[in-house]
């Protein structure tokens, strides 16, 4: 099932694509994406009971609306960093011996296509396509790594904007580069693992107005996805709508001769092949305090 | 005003301090203390409705329930690090040129007389008494430290509980020794402005088995609150509910010669004068998983 949320930020309503590919309201059925609604056993019974009864809920245009990100923002939002060998080299890093865990401020998960706000006097706004797992089912101290695919909800395509200078340059920690409002798109989908496939055979692509930056797959990563759920969940315990950014493959801007950061005007598309394709343009954040 | 949440984990109800010192259950009023409801002005209108009209309002005994975290868990929650002179030479660690911003599980946050669970095979697990920091209205970009307090609901007793193996010695980012579950005690209350007083002139204390361990002042802080609130808003938007760690004295267990780590039976009495006390009994955290 492709799950997502159509709306005005703030507003976005639970949607699902039904038989025929046609986008459904599925509000009347359950109340958001988030908690109870994302465990794997209740989002396959809601699968089967949309192919059923699909015709009974309205039909959503997502190319009249805005977009959301597929899952309600609000839980933890983890960022998993040098976990692709290519990034690691370009970084000129070694690679972990364990994965390395940041984090974002869970309010900078936005819609796939809303406008990507640069930070004023930030010049290292820097691209992070990425396979994001949302957690679907509560995980604490799993025993192995065996059970932890039963944990996740689905997959989406994530975008792990970061300011370079102020993730590296500014003393502390990375969440200070990672936190800035729009710098975590994330969807349009969330797939469930049915029909995501395996999560490890999957392509990710970062175009920079129409030029291939990214271009790896995740069969790359340091640690795949069922060791960061085990490992995260010996550290956290994860909960529904806790969202995991996996790492990022090659092809950023800190490791290119020319280090083109982003600038307003550029557009940047980013997809995890199968689970949707995300295009943001960036611009100038406002910078008058909005009261609110 | 004197807010606190009473119930069962997740249950909890919005309750205030009203006249002759009875708590009153507010959920008439307010949803919970979450979102709108922790807007400074709305705050203010409320505790001046609770004078009048708190004899309509169900009284509650907070000594016959559970005390929860005073504000709705969801909200982005930050820990600013190596804050206090003292701490940061006890430490080894020369002060930080600007704040050092790290992040919690949002879900760590948890009632101030909840059990401390202590991580399997963690051995360092350590105290830090803080001033925490509520936000109540949005804070983006602002443009000076002067318009910082402004955007604060109140402030309330935190335990910045860490488990400093994994926070220092397994790689990368503090927050995978900050987020374990139960490690962000925090209340009883949250405390307005106007009641709690100067917030860089308050006495923190925390005893450990009756030992006084930390016994500081944030008038040691590097960094004080309004300055915390505008330099974080120039990195991300801070919304209400969002709460800040604003850092710890001396007195840890790491800075101590016999470094006295926390184990099962011990506890931890934490408190900011003015704000309420904490009282934490550590146990062993169960390894079994959990389905739910």
């Amino acid at each position: 099932m492709r799950l997502l949320r159509i709306g005005a930020p703030g507003e976005e309503r639970p949607c699902a694509v039904g038989p025929g590919g046609v986008v459904r309201d599925l509000s009347a059925w359950v109340p958001d994406w988030t908690g109870a609604a994302l465990d794997p056993d209740a989002l396959r019974e809601l699968g089967a009971r949309l192919e059923r009864e699909a015709a009974g809920l309205p039909a959503v245009d997502p190319a009249a609306e805005r977009v959301g990100p597929p899952v309600r923002p609000g839980g933890h939002l983890l960022s998993i960093g040098l976990n692709y060998r290519m990034h690691a080299a370009e970084a000129g890093l070694a690679l972990p011996d364990e994965p390395i865990v940041s984090s974002k401020a869970p309010s900078t998960l936005v819609g796939p296509h809303d406008d990507l706000l640069l930070p004023p006097g930030g010049e290292k706004t820097d691209w992070e396509v990425e396979l994001a797992v949302v957690i679907g089912r509560r995980a604490r101290y799993l025993p192995d790594r065996s059970a932890a695919l039963a944990h996740v909800a689905g997959f989406a395509t994530g975008n792990d904007v970061s300011e370079r200078s102020w993730l590296l340059e500014r003393g502390g920690q990375w969440v200070k580069g990672k936190s800035f409002e729009s710098f975590g798109p994330l969807g349009p989908y969330l797939v469930t693992p049915d029909e995501a496939g395996d999560p490890q055979r999957l392509r990710l692509t970062c175009r920079v107005n129409g030029r291939l930056m990214q271009d790896g797959s995740t069969a790359d990563m340091v640690f795949d996805v069922a060791h960061l759920v085990w490992y995260l969940s010996r550290f956290m315990v994860l909960h529904p709508g806790d969202v995991v950014l996996t790492g990022t493959p090659g092809g950023v801007a800190l490791g290119r001769p020319d280090q083109p950061y982003l600038r307003a005007g550029d557009v940047v598309e980013a997809e995890v092949a199968g689970l949707g394709a995300q295009r943001q343009r960036c611009r100038a954040a406002a910078w008058a305090q909005a009261r609110g």
